[in-house]
């Protein structure tokens, strides 16, 4: 197999939000709906309603190609914060441009979910919607530098 | 912005595990190796050995087009489980084959990943690879239905 295959992948649905700019913090308390399009049959979602929260997957889609790092930066470009590699920080401006989140599912309204907490702006493609499972939280002590316990006060 | 547009995204890496086949369980003691290709710098991953837990998201590869539910269907065809959305369960044969995992890190060399407890078989292109933080962990109580909790037995 090349290790250096691409792969298509298509918009599933989209995130409406009252947020229309990638700010970095406060997403806690916002109320956003992510609408499935055509791609996926009505009864997609069937079942989801039993679910606490989801995880959805999709494409931070206002970043350049050309503000793509693929090496290292400070993160949020904060002075106060090492340097750390593209891949050991959440950054937006990384190759293949995925953001992975979980929020909390408020209700389900045929094929549009409306949640809390998710941090993508208004007209996000969506290529992915899974369910979440308690028992997915690491079983193991997590541990993180102090630059991302930082980076995360006031985030949610 | 079309709802209904497709990305083209990139193999950065591919898992080498000794697992060959996609079985259900006990994947929480599997230990495998995340090697990065030239897609991304040397120095992508600076930093990330101060994390012990990495998101990994990653195709489906061995899922072929034939095979993906667009509607509902039951987890692992199970008769005891009941008929729930695709989208309300994290099967592998999903549209856009897109797997989300969380696991441990321990080590990191150069280019390469140590992990324990990904999920993904022997080949498996990764498209992207992200710190855990655990304030990503829901601060809200999480439920699920029974017969994800009884999936789940005997996963990890």
């Amino acid at each position: 197999m090349s290790t250096n295959s691409s792969w298509n992948v298509r918009t599933i649905g989209t995130v409406r939000s009252p947020r229309k700019e990638p700010t970095d913090d406060n997403w806690g308390l916002i109320e956003s709906t992510i609408e499935l399009n055509s791609t996926l049959e009505s009864n997609a979602l069937d079942g989801i309603e039993e679910f606490s929260h989801v995880e959805v997957v999709y494409i931070f889609h206002n970043v350049n190609e050309d503000s793509v790092c693929d090496g290292k930066r400070r993160p949020r470009d904060n002075p106060a914060w090492p340097e750390v590699g593209i891949l050991a920080q959440r950054a937006r401006n990384r190759r293949n441009r995925i953001g992975v989140s979980i929020c909390e599912l408020l209700q389900r309204n045929g094929i549009s979910l409306k949640v809390r907490g998710l941090d993508a702006i208004d007209g996000t493609p969506v290529l992915d919607i899974k369910p979440w499972f308690s028992e997915l939280i690491p079983m193991t002590p997590i541990s993180e530098p102090r630059w991302a316990k930082e980076l995360m006060t006031g985030y949610f």
